[in-house]
């Protein structure tokens, strides 16, 4: 079994967690050193919503900040404010003029009559447009970020040629509508010796490990020939072995004309034996082929 | 005839349409699943007339809907705003508003004299500052999207060498003034089973398969050796196995200094015998070379 | 000789200019068919000073129509515009208010009194905004873009090795700060035949093809061995045949993350004979490394 | 030993400092000729400090021009100003004017009032909104820069395999939480000769030159075998032959989707000898890998 690190280390003082997580993350941490959190990273790869309330609470909090300056230069320096009737209302007053002035609005009807107000006033358009033209390229950065949406199907599966020979595959289809084209895979093996372990890599040759493009699924077939790590192994030997299917994806995105990757990997429990795909493409009377993503997941038993 | 899924698959319950459309798309739709529908991409690939239609319509439908709003709330509590008359001066009268908040405008002549207008205004301003950071994004990955306008012959040609072999020929030129860089070319021959259904593919060698610039026109060149797919075929095997000529395009565009791709195909009725293609390009007296795109497609009888 | 196309054409009715211009240009028009002009890639391809110029006549032309269009609606709907004088006055004053329509400035001195005005008054906001939208995406295109700015010495030589060996030698250097990584050169030679106009092209075997980075000066040599194209051909050659020395230059310019490229050529009248360049850089007292790229095209005669 | 300059330089007039500094700049200037300052360049790779600094120093600059040329042109021209009091009070309200305007916050309580104040507002608003293009570019530039962050160790290492055969060490990983895939290393041995301070180089063939992953730290070792340049030579000789350590790192980053590199040298005293690197990672109880950069210095003696 020929050893080949991907990268992912060799000797551990204990027994980690599977080396991919079905969003292509690591299970690794940083401490130390100049461990470099990079706000922007951060900011584009988060879900939409916790982006969008982000958005309100800074949009928010800002602007409550400079409310409350504004009220402790005294809101008789913002001609136009209404009679004061109590804190709250005043607090209300300052807040909306804070925001005129933060989203370049200026209506004008309340403005700084002071060169405190007139200052601070000054400051805040300053922060607002420079704010608008951050938001601006994160937007732009969060759409334009090319992203591979890969479905895998839940479980890779052994599997029999015709000719009676076993082979392991999973298959795979493109969530999206784009184009992907030169789609190439990888697959390698994590092994875990009980004993000490250690982690070893082998890689899986493929049947096929490329395909020019990827409108419909891709079932990808790695043939367990007497050459092929996974060689008279049962079950019980990938549980104790602690086997994990590592899958790396690369291909050329059309839409975003650039490189996109994507990873994954099966876990021991994550293998079904003695199945077969169920097609996940039909034709339909138009000619139009169709794929069904949760059939991507359908297995039946080999007969 | 080696078998080559560029991965457009083989098993078919029925016969499909054509493989690769001329505008570079697939005949594919998806269903079911975690079927992901992109809006970005969505927005950034639709023609300029929808787009901009949907610009409109989207600015009009926010802003009415604010108006409403207001109208809700009661255009007394606008100050500026003329006598009310009735309710479609009442309408208009805070639709400019709503629009003046939303494009940060903010003459001031009306403004927002309650909390509860100045609450709305405010939410209106945001909402209009970060849609025009969107706008500024998707202009910009409008713009910016490197494509490949590649100019194809509307039909390919069964020619014949002046030492007499035959060959398939098509021709491309660049649709744009850009240049394109290190062109490569790769083709396929589809082949449907007529009993079956089942596709098969073959990769067509060239005689060249990438030229180093692209500023006139280019005849790609299959020579129907005897190891040819389609080495003694006449027109009725083209159609009967309804043959598809399928062809992949990559190269580097020097003003977006990105790799661009382009697809394309040619089905058995899009083929013409015994043909040869007029050369598309003539030098002026300048020296300058002129390229015709309409003469990409002219072609003459063989002598 | 081995004939090698790269796609500039063989083929031609009469003597065409130099196949490549010294900005990397190719003396290519196109007419006909769906030619595209892409105005995006005109905009940030021109040079700065008419760029400035195409937005203040762009500002202007559409601030002049949008205030004829408030003269035709009558001033007396713009309130708070000063007494009428004279046309020209009136001119400016709704000039003035489109100016601060269209950047959203809004003041409110001035404001739309009427639903004509209020109407032509948001149309021209939204206007304002997308314009400065697109503006943002040309300005970032423009400055955003990766161009190699390689500098080319003025003249290939001809010179000659320690051992006697004539060779083909041109010096570049890269006239910016940034870091080019992994810098590749191709060089063809273009032959015109006198009798048919016909092209050919030969690729020149390199002394060395690439280098790992590029912060000096780089002398490209072709040694003219015997089975160089250019063995045992004279001055008087070069010129018969109008020799060009076509250049492809691919790199990575560590600063846009991005491969870039540069083209050039040296027609016969620009090689100069039995020379040999003067090193273009020198080591001061600090230790480092200053390279002059006025000397990149200093040659001397061959002793 | 092989030569393979990497576009370092070989001939040199005198001693230069180190090729490659830690953060992967070069040791050179450049003088004469059409050398480009690309100030976009400059912009984006600042560090944020001068970078916020800048931005504040141009906003009060622009604002302070155009606040002295209101009130060249008095201020009684700018209707709403408080009475004035004194220059300082004038500037003051001028400031804040051409501040409102630049900005677009316009509110309007002062405004324009004659032909020449409109016009210069007029000015003075389209370079505001065209300044906050630009900034949004820039600031859309610094962030979407894709930099490879590599953590290398602060020394090489002379280490010794179990089997004896000595190595040269050194160790990386990635300051950021960002994954790197597909890593690839070159490293170049840099000689001088002492008595023509010429320059050699030699690649250092590697152990083992790409991993797949990076989520760890990753040991690059050169085996000196009997084939090594750097075999049987001792520190004294490292000294002087003032060796330096050339390394190239290659990854694609999966965040930006963009490859990136990462350049660094070793000189001969900063290379220790007869040590071994303290593993820089352990697993957690959870599972979970902790890679600590601190450790990724840590050496201890050989046995």
């Amino acid at each position: 079994m020929p050893t080949l690190d991907p990268g992912i280390g060799e000797k551990f003082s204990r027994r980690t967690k599977r080396a991919i997580n079905h969003d292509g993350s690591f299970n690794v941490r940083r401490r130390g050193g100049p461990h470099r959190h990079d706000p922007y990273q951060w900011l584009i790869q988060m879900d939409w919503y916790p982006f969008i309330g982000l958005v309100v609470v800074f949009f928010t909090v800002i602007n409550v900040a400079f409310a409350l300056a504004f009220m402790a230069l005294g809101l008789e320096d913002l001609p136009g404010v209404a009679a004061p009737h109590d804190g709250v209302q005043d607090f209300l007053s300052a807040l909306f003029f804070s925001i005129q002035t933060f989203t370049s609005v200026g209506y004008g009807h309340v403005y700084p009559g002071t060169n405190a107000t007139g200052f601070l006033s000054s400051v805040e358009a300053l922060v607002g447009v420079l704010t608008f033209a951050l938001a601006t390229g994160l937007l732009y950065g969060r759409f334009s970020r090319p992203t591979a949406r890969i479905h895998f199907s839940r479980t890779a599966i052994i599997s029999r040629r015709p000719d009676g020979l076993p082979c392991l595959q999973f298959r795979i289809a493109n969530q999206r509508n784009n184009i992907l084209i030169d789609l190439q895979a990888r697959v390698l093996l994590k092994t875990v010796n009980p004993a000490t372990n250690d982690q070893t890599y082998a890689l899986l040759p493929l049947e096929r490990d490329a395909i020019s493009f990827f409108p419909l699924s891709w079932t990808i077939v790695h043939d367990i020939t007497s050459t092929s790590p996974l060689h008279n192994l049962l079950p019980a030997d990938y549980e104790r072995l602690d086997f994990e299917i590592i899958i790396q994806l690369k291909a050329y995105d059309d839409t975003f004309a650039q490189d996109v990757h994507a990873r994954n990997s099966y876990t021991h429990d994550e293998i079904e034996w003695h199945r077969r795909f169920i097609r996940a493409y039909e034709v339909g009377e138009d000619g139009i082929a169709v794929v069904d993503l949760d059939m991507v997941h359908q297995t039946e038993p080999l007969a």
